[in-house]
């Protein structure tokens, strides 16, 4: 990759971030890669000149994140419809997004710029919400768009219909709608299976549905599903990413479709996602 | 059953209830009872004088509900330390709670008053919250206590502790402690095992845990059990039988006992629990 | 359709299949066309010259089934490499694979001639079972290919490889690889998603593992599976489809692949797989 | 304890067994205690005189137990009618039953002389297999009783009876009762809950049950359960702690109790039924 600029994502609540930062910006620089930082990482090092986190994507080739797979979602945000690979550092341990332990990081930048990388393309969702026939709120997301009931609320009813048919009337806490990505996130808690990220499909996932034999569904990525409230709203909900809160009234449709969008994650040819479904899951090897 | 006086408590949404009241008042009239009836009841009647639902339980010798097994939650509640007996005729269909098809009500009070019934004893559960030192609520339930995240939160991390021992921190959606009784309520939507209303136990189902080896667990009637919020509150609630919300603020302790209050519900011998279960659950005959 | 002749293949066991096979094959042949029966449906009419069941799909040009589930399995055996599209009349209420209900037989044969119906092709796994080298057994599977543990042994080891790459080593008592089709039957027992048919997935769903954090896994379809038996033999067996054994020995790998073979079935437009979810699993429409 | 005599029970397979029976011998003998070996053990110390394992119980006052669970379950039931106190030492890490780590062997052997200890009774279940009025076959065990399909049959059915009440007809691979000691084995892979040891009950866990509402079922300890094989035996078996298997036939009954007798489990104050959970099931302390 000829990159000519790195932005970078930083998660300051890590410990080891700070230096990290330090030691990584002054690597680039000595290797003439023009780096670009948002306020949070300016000001971590006591630079100037920071931009917006969203400015990031416009600026840079690449993202180089230092966090948790929380920061990866945001990072996703932020590549926005542009796409930029994106490589995650974690800072404290293995994550089912960040590629790199902490200790791998100049190997890994050196494989960077030596192309010596694959790009894992992830599928997003985009997500529409409708009401009275105008779409009020959107965006896209990288694990999952979730439909809750309100805290104090019993129950919340939501109608779900897949391309344009009608599917159930599910009652119980909510749904997750997740990518392949997501399925090991919110979904698997609850109850939710795993799906390969190269299976482009996506996962409806009850939660705590008063009917028992509803289970999760797995639908072509190519379908629209419509998430409509047809309880009461008292404090329901949309929920996207875990990171951006949509209030819902008695009516709203929530619309899903696989997005045109992708996330380009880094990856090194040796590197299995079944090894890290291992060790996160504490499957052990035997 | 020398029954001077029945207390009358109705769910008027149900259909059936105007004219079932009516012509249930003008029968036990007819037979020299006593009944009592609250504000709902009475302005329904078109009468005057109607108690409020508090004191209703102080009046009568025996509760008759019109309604379903929200309606006879409340009265559990209603019912207090006199714990005077409960007739549940149900208004929809089947439930768990309520006795008796509509169609059986006169050959049912009957029974009642020809004392040909058995007491069904509900285990309760008593509630308190403790905030740095002090009792800030209190409640007696017969379903469950729910321990829940805010909507817009991601997480409740919430520490377990019995009869003083430690068990786990759990974090999650949060965590129902359920009676027999709320077995086949929330508590099985989240994973939980059925609990016979013999069995003098209370069961902890946690919700969509994050770890997932966490699984329901069911403890002694005996113990006591302590969940403390040790996150922050975002919202978090603990929510009694469905009906009444407690704010938890971070550090709030809710302490979760067998009551010595339980809830006497008329049976006729020939009932079956697990006739009520196979209808509910749809098991059929086969 | 310009169908030349039609397979009947019938499961006797249900009650009215003679009557109806004796009055479809009248009707049937009133219209000209060919009709062929296997043995079992020619002695039920008194008829001689009835084929062996393998030789149906070589004759006819659509295969015909009263019966069930079941019985649409052994049709899609049958309909072989020829792929011959397949109706499905269902003799004892609604299933997954039969389409039409016995009252619109007569219906939707018309509409299978006058060619208003659309084909429904549902992938299929083909079997290789490798021991030291060779292939000792095969076949194609419409619904899923169980590796299980003998009844006596308290557990089974099975080294799980996808693509070349080691997966897992499960223990417990066994393992259903499905296809989509398969999602609703066995898999779904044992906690598997729903994958819709257009979902060209593989499910991969442990039976009561060992390790409590195996979950089931969607993998795509173009992904070779391995598993193999690590474990003692001790009565373990592969089964195909719930209808074929093999038993298996310590060393042996169960080889699975999407098969080339499709299943055809005949549909009717306005049909609707979230109908049958919905009626087969008793969601209810509310 | 005035212990005049300990036997000895060891399972071989397990590293470091032969050393740790050599040393725990000869300390023993050293300290005048009258050590009781079986055969298996005292071949492994090239002694002669070993007793059958079942003559154990009927001379030795302790039973010491060098292995693992299963060993326990062995133990459990060589201990009979007796129920003398068994001490387990994990000689593989931590176990449900096992209370000891090897390390801690010879001060935990002197607070059993030194009387400090508490006996954790369990409960155990028993078993008759009852055929056209007679008793067949009987058991006791401390985990489970398992009544399954054989390896090859499709499905089981099981009529199922508490109290003479008829509950279900289930359909599906079988059906586990367990103990509260058995929660954490079988019964927890097939989806059970964890009953703490103390709760006086029992566990019905459904195996991959065709009914999906069908869940675990827990029943008071003094009920009288009842499965009847339905269906065709076709190699269905009732299997004993996972080591004794019988085979059923067509219209057997599995007749289960809770038996008078108890497995004694030799305990010290300090330790905790929730920090093994913690360790066996992988909480981690957050």
């Amino acid at each position: 990759m000829k990159s000519k600029s790195i932005g970078i994502l930083t998660k300051p609540k890590f410990p080891e971030v700070k230096t990290t930062l330090q030691a990584v910006v002054a690597w680039l620089r000595a290797r003439n890669i023009d780096v670009i930082l948002d306020n949070t990482s300016a000001s971590l090092l006591g630079e100037k000149g920071g931009l917006q986190k969203t400015q990031l994507a416009g600026k840079a080739d690449v993202l180089l994140v230092l966090g948790g797979d929380g920061t990866m979602l945001n990072a996703a945000r932020l590549a926005g419809e542009r796409g930029i690979p994106i490589l995650g550092v974690n800072m404290g341990g293995l994550g089912f997004l960040t590629e790199v332990r902490l200790e791998h990081l100049y190997p890994s930048l050196e494989r960077v710029f030596a192309n010596d990388f694959v790009l894992d393309e992830r599928l997003m969702l985009r997500t529409l919400v409708h009401r009275h026939g105008e779409t009020v709120a959107q965006g896209v997301v990288l694990n999952d768009v979730v439909v809750s009931k309100g805290t104090l609320a019993r129950m919340i009813e939501l109608k779900i219909e897949i391309q344009g048919q009608f599917v159930t009337n599910l009652r119980g806490d909510g749904l997750i709608v997740s990518t392949p990505t997501g399925s090991t996130a919110y979904s698997l808690s609850a109850g939710g299976p795993i799906l390969h990220p190269a299976v482009q499909s996506l996962i409806l996932t009850p939660i705590c549905p008063h009917t028992l034999t509803h289970r999760p569904l797995i639908v072509p990525g190519d379908a629209e599903i419509d998430i409509t409230l047809t309880s009461k709203d008292e404090g329901a909900m949309a929920t996207l990413d875990g990171q951006v809160g949509i209030a819902l009234t008695q009516g709203d449709t929530v619309v899903l479709n696989v997005s045109e969008q992708r996330t380009r994650l880094i990856r090194f040819p040796e590197s299995s996602y079944y090894h890290v479904l291992r060790e996160k899951l504490k499957w052990g090897d035997g």
